[in-house]
């Protein structure tokens, strides 16, 4: 494999209006958001081996990606990152590592995954680098804009406040986490319309990623297990053992649904503008931000002891 | 090693003035540019056992990094891409791959080293991902701004341009790969001063970086050998051979020197600028752009064969 020629192959794929203000070439890429946007940007990697398997084929093996659904993958975990800012992409720079005996055509594959997907989401590919690795990794940086009054954080969880999530968690390995829609018209929706004081993505698990936002907005919660949404996949995986199947909803992760606060006042109105909004996007309340730190757990209203889950979600290192 | 506990320790080091404009610990951070000023932003990466060797201390051992070398050159390389703009850092965000057996240390040591570098130049860190990965790995994704009309293409040399070369040349596997100094300075002071018409970092090896330039413009270039930079560390290595030498300061590569061209009409005006602005980096006027495609070489002012080296630059794949 020659690195310059590579180079170009992957420069051809790009069309010219998805280079980004600078066009590509040069030592470094331009980006440019619209008039009274922040910029905000995000890093996320993908290690073959890790992260995921690397197939020819999209195969019914769990966790394995062929190349272009790797290229999608690797773009729309960060969209998904983007997404829980309330904010729409912009442009990427890929960073690739490639081992030796990797096909040429395999990363030619992986970029036409990418690219067909950046083109879906407007979002321009303006610079790149090319090391060796041995074992293939993927760590794409995304920037992206949203005018500075709709920025959503994680820190602004507030008691009262009432906790949502969309879609259905779990059981992501059997699919989603290959082919999962990043939730940025209805991110961009929300941090307009009814601006939630907290909003996350769920790459780690709900739990984990809810507790990301507690403690970022130093605070608890109270979740009600029986809203806690369970997809076909968690349930079928759980083999009918229904607190098998919530475990999985609350810690499988790579759901990339989005989990969000708003005040009680608000969640009347936000459900009823949503089922129009998004009819085929389930919107569930599982529950509210306390003042008291940790969670606390009930079951069709009445309080239960916490669920003893292995694990809290998601971890690279254990 | 725990994935949060490592993200809480690394977050620790970043002084808050450094955290960008939205402080860290959101999905996705803040970037903001002067007024006035284009964004521009690059990645590079380095993966251990190909683009370093890790060590515990600086040793003699060729291409060896320690932990905070390998932090300080993680960002230095990309920071000599954005000098190689004229733009000036804003921020980075740094995505890590970890071998699961490796000190949880040496990646805060690492990051010791980089966030050190970082302050020196005024660099924020808004981000990062960490991922487990079979060789340890760091790629950087760096953004800065320059003033719109001071950027600096690969594509603006013209036929008659002067060709320049900052520092000297050759052997930086020797030490200078990964204490060096990126030549933000003289590059912002070039583009605002001098605005090059082309302008790139060394980092795959002289000629081949001229290449680059030269097909970016659609240009050629003659080249006086006489008139190459050659580094202590490449005469050293080249023991005693002249043309050795001369081939190690032309592709060795990681020199991360500024390679430039300029209308011939600014050489003298900008050589006597230079001297008494930076009186310790010396600069060298190496050939000209020529229309005819291809580089050809004088020795003297005398046409000379085209010297024969074994290769043109650095490649990561053979």
């Amino acid at each position: 494999m020659n690195e310059f020629a590579l180079i170009d192959k992957i420069k051809k794929k790009i069309p010219k209006n998805l280079q980004g203000p600078l066009g590509i070439g040069d030592d470094a890429g331009g980006l440019k958001a619209p008039k009274g946007h922040e910029i905000v940007w995000t890093v996320d990697a993908m290690v073959e081996g890790i992260d995921f398997l690397r197939v020819e084929k999209s195969k019914k093996r769990l966790g394995a990606l062929s190349p272009e659904q790797a290229g999608r993958k690797a773009l729309a975990i960060n969209l998904s990152d983007l997404a829980a800012m309330g904010a729409k992409p912009l442009g990427c720079v890929v960073s690739l590592g490639i081992p030796p005996n990797m096909p040429e055509k395999w990363v030619l594959r992986f970029y036409d995954g990418l690219i067909t997907f950046a083109k879906q989401y407007k979002t321009a590919c303006v610079g790149g680098d090319i090391t060796s690795a041995p074992k293939f990794f993927a760590s794409v940086s995304l920037a992206g804009s949203a005018p500075a009054k709709s920025l959503v954080r994680r820190s602004g969880a507030k008691p009262g406040h009432g906790i949502a999530v969309t879609g259905a968690l779990g059981g992501s390995l059997r699919g989603s986490h290959a082919s999962f829609t990043p939730r940025i018209e209805e991110a961009c929706f929300l941090a307009q319309s009814f601006k939630p004081s907290a909003m996350i993505d769920i790459s780690d698990g709900l739990l984990q990623d809810l507790g990301h936002i507690l403690e970022s907005s130093k605070a608890g919660a109270e979740i009600e297990m029986g809203e806690i949404p369970i997809s076909k996949d968690a349930a079928r995986m759980a083999n009918r053992n229904p607190m098998k199947a919530v475990e999985r909803a609350c810690t499988d992760g790579e759901d990339f649904e989005l989990l969000f606060t708003v005040p009680a006042s608000n969640k009347q109105k936000l459900t009823k503008v949503w089922q129009r909004k998004f009819p085929e996007v389930p919107l569930s309340w599982i529950g509210r931000v306390e003042k008291q730190k940790g969670v606390r757990w009930t079951f069709k209203g009445r309080k239960i002891r916490a669920p003893q889950f292995k694990r809290l979600g998601f971890q690279h290192f254990r």
